[in-house]
């Protein structure tokens, strides 16, 4: 009855190298986008009616934008759900996860939610990333699908959210993360040297930061933040050197000025000697 | 004539970690801290008189909080520096270095400046990367030693605020990844799981940046930011996620704002489609 083992909804970069994975290791894969014609290198089949796609597989696997564009996508084929599986990867919310479950289990599919944690380029790897979070049969019957996907498969838990809230949790990361290396990287090529001579050092530094975390961690959880490695007031003092550095270099630091809000909130609040992880107070 | 091998000027948490390092390298150290009786586990010699203190060995190394808390601190010293090697590993702006520099040759020193890329712990380690600048015959002959301090000592060049520049440039991911991460864990603990949950992957997370920094480095190096891996407008399409997300979970997500608008204002200059990295442009 069924053409095929995976259906593939949404052939954007990250969608398109998920059903090149799928393919790689040996499944028959069907394929669906909204503007047709964007079939990944390797055969699959693209079939241009969303039914259509999700009927021709047990399992659909969507990489669409958004849940509401997922939601969009689907309605047509919300009959063809019946018995079969679906499985979203895309940002959300934790609500937005709940909410794609609700419409899964109206229309009787099974369903997980899930995120690809890495780049196109990385998926199928060995090391990359993928969580999900559902009902655990659902996972166990495709798991071994889903580690062509990327060999840290992890299923999180039984909330259906929990896939959401940990992408939403992570990936708040990556933008500050970047921007700092931006500054940086305007920093180093205003002197006329280049971004690249900055990478391996800040790759090291992300290695550091990488391996404070788990004290941090501890200091959030414990709810002592007595203890610290390095002081708030040590990032407090800094402030001074980042308005200095801006005014040498003419480089923009303006993003940084909430930053520097919250470190004076906590030492006004008295936390000059705590743990920076402190900060997470005063976010909630 | 010398008593010991190596000076070591400040006492924080860095410079007793700095100090016991060369102890246990087997060399003889002197300590001196502007509040005595901090000395590190192991044997050094504490003295409580910069002067005599610098006076003690042909190499003095600082570890003060910046340039002017050095250059305060060696002032009762500046006359027994003729002859000597200073090496300033402290926080602060390359004008700052150069001052520094400019003190050191008045008095007679030879002078590095150097920038410790990890935290107290990690101090000594065959990995912990520590950078100088200044001149190389200085470097060169205070290698070894140095090596104590961190396996991956590295000399950035003769311009003597590299290692103040790459300090600066590189040390800017610390806070807003950081902040990323906090923010994360206040998602995750609102939610009743330990921040604990989340470090693994973080860190990973931390890893994929890593990955991608070579790609993004280049496209700030050519200046051609038209073929992205991720396109800006991914991320410029992520703050209605960051507004939904904040309104769900109650954390404070404010200081997301101004990166926010550096995504609007590159989509409004038409940077859409380009790689994220063309952000560097707009903090120049």
């Amino acid at each position: 009855m069924h053409s095929t083992d995976v259906t593939v909804a949404g052939l954007g970069a990250m969608g398109a190298a998920l059903a090149q994975a799928l393919v790689d290791a040996g499944h028959s894969v069907t394929v669906w986008n909204r503007t047709p014609g964007r079939i990944p290198a390797l055969t699959s089949r693209e079939v241009p009616d969303i039914d259509r796609a999700v009927a021709a597989s047990p399992l659909t696997i969507t990489c669409l934008t958004t849940y509401d564009a997922t939601l969009t996508a689907l309605e047509p084929a919300a009959g063809a759900f019946t018995g079969r599986t679906l499985i979203t990867l895309n940002s959300g919310t934790p609500a937005g996860a709940r909410e794609m479950a609700a419409w899964a289990a109206e229309h009787g599919a099974d369903f997980l939610d899930g995120a690809v944690k890495n780049v196109p380029d990385a998926v199928g790897e060995p090391g990359t990333l993928l969580y999900y979070s559902g009902e655990k049969a659902v996972f166990d019957r495709h798991v071994e699908l889903l580690r062509a996907l990327g060999g840290d498969t992890v299923f999180l838990g039984t909330d259906v959210d929990l896939a959401a809230l940990y992408e939403s949790a992570v990936g708040g990361t990556l933008l500050p993360a970047l921007l700092g290396f931006f500054q940086g990287a305007a920093l180093v090529t205003a002197r006329g040297l280049p971004a690249a001579s900055l990478v391996p050092y800040t790759v090291k530094w992300l290695e550091m930061i990488g391996a404070v975390l788990p004290s941090l961690a501890e200091h959030i959880d414990t709810g002592d933040y007595s203890r610290p490695a390095s002081s708030l007031g040590l990032f407090y003092e800094g402030i001074a050197h980042d308005h200095e550095l801006a005014r040498e270099s003419g480089v923009d630091f303006s993003w940084n000025a909430p930053m520097h809000d919250l470190l004076t909130r906590a030492v006004e609040q008295g936390h000059r000697e705590d743990s920076i992880a402190v900060l997470t107070e005063l976010l909630r």
